[in-house]
This record gives structure tokens, sequence and C-alpha cells, in this order.
């Protein structure tokens, strides 16, 4: 297992503590997290509060630049239509993503927003690391919620 | 040219002075402006901070709720792949957008999220309000930086 995606799956389980969707995001460059975030739209009131979305914000913000080109982020389960677009602004490098989401995802599901012709910058996509461990969590905390 | 259109013009004019790519959005909960913003992913360092985003963001946090189940958002351009998966996650009731994006936009061009199958909520699209005005403060704005 890949340590990066071991600290994004470390985040999705922090967020089911907090009765988030259990999904977790790292980003890292030149082999260091620089940002790392779990799901918090509920505690934060923000519909946007992805955990891509919020660790791409936390990575820009300490890197004092909006563009993101040589980092990569690890997230846990395949970003949704808001997050493969802010992945696609953000200049993300290279996207490692781990459970496939086939209701909700936008990268090998759904819109396919990186083969789009209106996706201006697509980073390399690796899918499938740690896929049954995030697909575990995810199904654990909904069958807790039923 | 309705008033609430009129306030997100005035938003991507002030986003236009302070350099950034100038798109306004206002919410509107009951006939009541309840958040208002213009661009500011450069001066934020935050891919995400487009107009809509932040709008979002500010809404959700006024009402205390990340759902904006009554609430509809006007924005001088159409929304892009990013903004049009916050729209929908946020639950937003209707979208009046100005001008189209042909390049970028994800309605009425690209990816065309609220018709795909993966978008699980869809707001009432209405377009073309002010569309012309939105298109001359655009091509200003990038004339002046050619």
């Amino acid at each position: 297992m890949s340590k990066f995606m071991e600290k994004a799956l470390e985040q999705a389980n922090l967020a089911a503590k907090r009765g988030e969707v259990p999904v977790g995001a790292v980003i890292v460059q030149n082999g260091e997290i620089i940002a790392s975030a779990g799901n918090r739209t509920i505690e934060d009131k923000d519909p946007t509060a992805h955990a891509e979305v919020l660790a791409l914000r936390e990575a820009a913000l300490t890197l004092g630049n909006e563009r993101l080109s040589e980092c990569d982020l690890y997230v846990t389960l395949e970003p949704c239509t808001m997050c493969a677009g802010a992945i696609s602004f953000a200049r993300i490098r290279r996207l490692y993503f781990g459970a496939e989401d086939h209701k909700g995802g936008a990268v090998e599901n759904g819109v396919r927003f990186f083969s789009d012709p209106s996706c201006h910058h697509c980073p390399d996509v690796y899918t499938g690391m740690s896929a049954g461990e995030s697909t575990r969590i995810l199904k654990e905390f909904f069958k807790e919620r039923r």
C-alpha cells in the first residue's frame, strides 16, 4: 500500500468519526505531504467542502500559488464532477484514486471530465490503489446509518 | 435587466478592478440577496475561488445549512464543470446565467452536467439574461491584458 494513500485512508476514517461521508485526500509535493483533509460538508456547513477541495485549497495557500503543477493528489474515492473540475484548475500533475464511484464519479464514470474537450488541463490518472479498503470504510459508514 | 443580475454584474466589474477574470454571482432567498462574490482565485491563492463557489459557501454559512434548496443563483457567465457540480450539491433551486461560455461552460456546453445521469440534483436553468453586458466586461478585460 502506498504510504500516501494510507494517509488519505486515515483522513477518511477521521471523517467517518465526525459523521461525514468517509473520503480522505492528501497532496504531495517532492515526496512530502503538504495538505490533507477529509470531508467536512456538514461540520463546515459548506457544500463544497469535499476532501479534495479542502486539500487543494490548503496546498495552494501553503505554496502561495493557486497552481499546483508539481503536486500529486491521493484520494480514497473517485472524484466527483465538482472535484474533477477543481483538480483541473489547480493543475494537479498526477491523480491517484482508490475506489471507483459508479454513482457520482466524474473520472472513469459520469461525465468523464478529463476526457472532455472542455477540460483544459488533465492530470495523469492512476486508479484502484487501496480500492478495497476505501470501499470497506464507505460501506461500513453507510451500513451503520441505515 | 433583473436587479439581481445587475448586482452580479457589479461583482464582475469589481473582480476586473482586482485583476481577476470578471465573473460575478449573487444568491437570492425570498427576494433578498444573502451572498455575493466575484472571482478571487489570484487574490485568495485558491483555484476553487470562482464567484459561484464563494457565493455558495457564504450563503451556506449565513443560513447554517449546506443545502440551499430555497435559493436562486445569478451568475454573469455560464458555470464551469466545478461550479456546476457545486451548484448541484448545494441544491440550488434556480440558476440564472448571463453569457454562454463555449470554452469552459458545463451547462449548455462542455459536459452539460445537469443533463448527465450522474447529476442527482438539477436546478431550473434560465439563460441569456444580460448576456451582452457580461460578454462586454469579459472582452474588455482580456483586451486590456493582451
